[in-house]
């Protein structure tokens, strides 16, 4: 936004459009004065744009105090204003901007008239793209990617902890649902320790403006989607974050959020039109909850999105019902909503030179908007890579969202990767059953079965765990080789990893399980005055070491690891408490043997002579020792064993 | 098979070839005499063909004493031998004929020589074919399937029950496992039992030679292919079954069993080659199940068809593995075996006028026969049904062998009809689980919402229970209301509904669930001594005759509804304690109300506005009375409320 200065009062009288009248023109008369500022217009966004993209239009949200009774002009070369649209409210107007391909960087004014008076001027900038577009290279299946909770890993700057003309403002680290000062800082901090760690990737949990009352360390809550929230840090760390992990050949993968924003989105009080947020009025009227509670939040009947015989009125509750009742549902079928949201993700690829999107609660937004949303993004970037989140454990669901799925309604989502939450049940239960037959085992051995229907299953994410549920330690109720066998499964897999922070010091919340609050715990180190730090291994138990230099040892292998990013996969049936799978490319074969026996057990190898193994040595990636695959293996302990032919 | 009765002896010295090397000639040198005999060659199969037939080849599988050494000749115009195909063993010749179009129906001789002399003669038959080819129409969703187990429902002919020449011999209705008696002809005589219930088609379970030591009353081990067991009645009776069924305009379904024998079939003693029946020999070496034993049967691992991960030995295991150890498992792979399968298939459509093909243990046999095999048959017969059993809950592989599921991998099964164990799975964890966000109804809402995937959700067969599982009123541990509101799911969803032999009256095995023995019982007044008569309802208690008579109500008001047919669906997701869809076709509206509240609930009909019902005069399928659609309905007590707005 800019500075300026100067301040007018003119009369007008008005007829306004609804924001859905794209495109027709009004008569403004002016009759009565209306006081505009060009000191400083409240919101133009986005906050600047570049040259040279390859969708040449751009529409620009304007909102300030009568703005809607005027008309905005521009000279600058290359630059055209195609259409004007006024919305319900007067304080809006969206300017739909042509910008030619040989348009050169630089400033220019919006001068906005009432009549022959300019009312207001606002100094715009197309900047020149730093990076080709081809250059912008998602996560892929050779990243594994190290999620984290801004708030809660690490405090580097405590100067920004408090921020007092926020609505929140204290921090309470004994409170698992207030603010605990982590930043950007803390994680510009220890970038080194998550490449070390082996990871190739940082997907922080969101870190835009949440000015919100309570609870706004989780981010997802967003009041500005043009601002970092202060007490994350500037927008300036944000790029040094991305710089210095682009220099460790490391990605930034932003958590966005299209869904919804917060309650206190500066918006909220003065809306463009109606249905620029779903379900303002009428929701008393028309929800229930499936016990027949009246609610605004959604149904959450996701399958609705799909479901050739779901009904109108469900289908509606779903996509247009709030996620909950503090994040107002964004309606994306209004069109100047749709090029807001389409914009602003463009504008934070662009400005932090992005590795990768994450878009939080996928099937609860518009689907069409969605298609549009990611279609616009990978036109702009065919590279790049987005990743949505449909939490279901249906498999049908993540094959549909997937881009290249043929779904039989036609649905193609533009969207390259989907969350494995099937792939994730599959590995808790197989890993807390008692063998059997159908239990166990069996879990992944079907499950992985299920790949068939995947477009792509090599790009679909895959975890232990996430924010939203316990760690895997505590989903595996804290037995130390059955996380250890998680963990081998998740990060050997055909698939992109991800792993929450703290995994791997076998961080837990069994004091309360499943609590959002304790999920998200401090990362032991990343505050001062901690006693035990991670970073350094300081204070940690011989458990929580162990498991660090586990999952290390096996994110560093994987790191260059062309099997485990590119081979083919080949399994074999759970047999006597054992299961194991195969990566292979060329001339590197990973083996990953899972036992769960207690007892020393002899496999005999001849089982697995179709890989052509017979002779060759192994190493373990864990121990490094060598093993020559003849006739017999025999597994000492409970646990996983993984060998490679080449290392 | 013919009954001439001259006999020869020839002396041969030969050179025999695999049944794989198909077409090459084999030079027969005779130096040794070998008896084979024109009175009666042991099998000759196909038993006849017809004229007419789209596909004008046939193989004659011809097994005689040292048949192989001598060659075949046929004077009759139209038919020419194209190839003479010899085995491993010397008792086998596969004949490869000719048919032309304008062959007329007629009977010829095939005349087995050895250099000149005829050392055997077999008259082989071509018939016309009695019906059209399009007039052989298939179950589908305007049909109800009665499933049978023919043993076990009436003994229409007690001179039948036993047949001394056979390896069973006794009967003894107190065994589970042994034959008692029920036959061909106590399906004829009920036929009209069948249909008044509202049943459209019959299923019996397999009625060919079943000639076992023991436990053969189930059919599924057959010894002869083209033989009914004659415990079971005649072919005539086979016939007259049909054509009985015809004449009520309902249709016969024929169980047939491509993947194995039993393992007492003739050709177990002299198999053509060592490949006729997979891992004859080499078993010992190689099948281990999940637990480490060596066993000759499958490892039942059924997603190896799909998996694109599966190992070579996993699915070698699976598909070559013996169903169950007195199952041999066929080699469909050899192109003899599939000629022969395929041919009998077609043999009994055409002697039968069939309505349809159910194939048992789909996924058992070897995936692309299976493909060449429905192939063949919807290529001959374009309007027929076959559903294929594959036992899984995963809707991702009951719509991989759906036709026209554009499977990623090609496979195209041209299997119209598969078995909805999913939606069955669902219906019974709606009903039996307590309601709440994620149980109860939901699962039968969000197992529908998986149709999207399937090629053609209206031709997959739902079933509460079958031959192979507890009856329904045992799954829903003997709730009567739970028990009506499954049944009238089944029948008024976007399906091809089938419901198992006794259903209608609460049979049930609650002594020991899930005996295979208990839950084939006895049907009561299938047998003269029964002081029951379930036919009649004589003795049967109020529940009984209560749940008799809802079945049919709900039956027969099927038969004739076009909404059930081929409606569009609609529903609306779990609301306290309540799940309502809607078939819908023109003005034919039906409405199925499943409630699980012991007490009176009044539902708001406002959330069903989309319906447009307001105002209509609706009918209560079971009680016939009238109820009009306005503001609210008050359910009074759980249980199932059919509607519809026509009759």
């Amino acid at each position: 936004m800019n500075n300026l200065g100067k301040l007018f009062s003119i009369f007008v009288f008005c007829i306004t459009l609804s924001c859905h009248d794209e495109g027709e023109k009004t008569v403004v008369v002016s009759n009565e004065p209306i006081s505009v500022s060009n000191t400083s217009l409240t919101h133009v966004e986005p906050l600047n744009w570049w040259v040279g993209m390859k969708n040449n239009t751009l529409q620009l949200l304007v909102n300030h105090p009568k703005i809607g009774f005027t008309t905005p002009e521009i000279t600058y070369n290359g630059v055209t204003i195609k259409k004007v649209h006024k919305a319900k409210s007067p304080n809006y107007l969206f300017i739909d901007l042509e910008i030619s391909e040989d348009t050169k960087p630089g400033k220019f004014d919006i001068i906005f008239k009432d009549e022959n008076d300019t009312v207001e001027t606002h100094t715009y900038q197309l900047l020149e793209r730093k990076n080709p577009a081809n250059d912008y290279i998602g996560f892929n299946s050779s990243d594994a990617i190290f999620l984290l909770t801004p708030d809660r890993f690490a405090n580097g700057d405590p100067t920004n902890d408090v921020v007092k003309d926020l609505n929140e403002v204290e921090i309470d680290r004994t409170d698992g649902y207030a603010r605990h000062g982590g930043d950007l800082q803390g994680i510009i901090d220890h970038v080194d320790y998550i490449s070390d760690m082996g990871y190739t990737a940082v997907w922080p949990m969101p870190v835009l403006l949440n000015d919100m009352f309570e609870a706004s360390y989780h981010g997802y809550a967003i009041t500005d989607y043009s601002q970092v929230d202060p007490r994350f840090g500037t927008l300036e760390e944000y790029q040094e974050l991305s710089l210095k992990l682009k220099e460790k050949g490391m990605k930034l993968i932003m958590d966005q959020v299209a869904n919804h924003c917060g309650l206190e989105h500066w918006w909220m009080k003065d809306l463009p039109s109606e249905d620029w947020v779903n379900n303002q009025k009428n929701y008393e009227e028309h929800f229930e909850n499936w016990n027949g509670e009246t609610n605004i939040v959604s149904n959450h009947r996701r399958t609705t999105n799909q479901d050739l015989y779901a009904s109108k009125r469900d289908n509606q509750e779903m996509t247009d019902g709030w996620f909950v009742s503090a994040m107002p549902d964004l309606n994306q079928r209004n069109p100047y909503m749709a090029k807001y949201l389409i914009q602003n993700s463009i504008w934070w690829i662009e400005t932090l030179n992005l590795g990768g999107i994450r878009q939080d609660t996928y099937p609860y937004s518009d689907k069409n908007f969605m298609r549009d949303w990611a279609g616009a993004i990978m036109t702009e970037y065919p590279n790049f890579s987005i990743v949505g989140e449909e939490w279901s454990s249906n498999p049908l669901l993540v094959a549909y969202w997937q881009t290249g799925n043929n779904n039989k309604d036609g649905y193609e989502s533009n969207l390259k990767s989907t969350m494995d939450f099937p792939m994730q049940h599959a590995i808790i239960d197989a890993l807390n059953q008692e063998e059997s037959w159908d239990k166990g085992f069996v879990k992944i051995y079907e499950g992985l079965a299920n790949d068939f229907v995947y477009p792509t299953p090599k790009d679909i994410m895959i975890f232990p765990d996430n924010h939203d549920m316990s760690r895997i330690f505590t989903q595996l109720n804290g037995d130390i080789p059955n996380t250890k066998m998680a963990l081998a499964t998740v990060l050997a897999l055909p698939r992109i990893p991800q792993i929450y922070y703290g995994t791997e010091i076998l961080m837990n919340d069994f004091d309360n399980p499943g609590d959002h609050g304790l999920i998200r715990t401090d990362f032991p180190g990343g505050w001062e005055s901690d006693q035990i730090n991670a970073f350094t291994a300081e204070g940690l138990t011989d458990n929580q070491k162990n498991m660090q230099e586990f999952l290390k040892a096996v994110l560093n292998y994987r790191k260059s690891s062309k099997a485990i990013h590119e081979g083919e996969t080949i399994h074999f049936a759970p047999f006597k408490g054992t299961y194991c799978f195969f990566r292979i490319l060329d001339d590197e074969v990973v083996v990953v043997i899972m036992n769960k026996n207690k007892e020393a057990i002899t496999l005999d190898l001849e089982r697995f002579g179709e890989l052509g193994l017979q002779g060759k040595q192994l190493t373990n990636v864990i121990s490094n020792e060598t093993f020559e695959w003849a006739d017999s293996m025999t597994l000492e302990e409970r646990g996983v064993t993984i060998l490679t032919t080449k290392k």
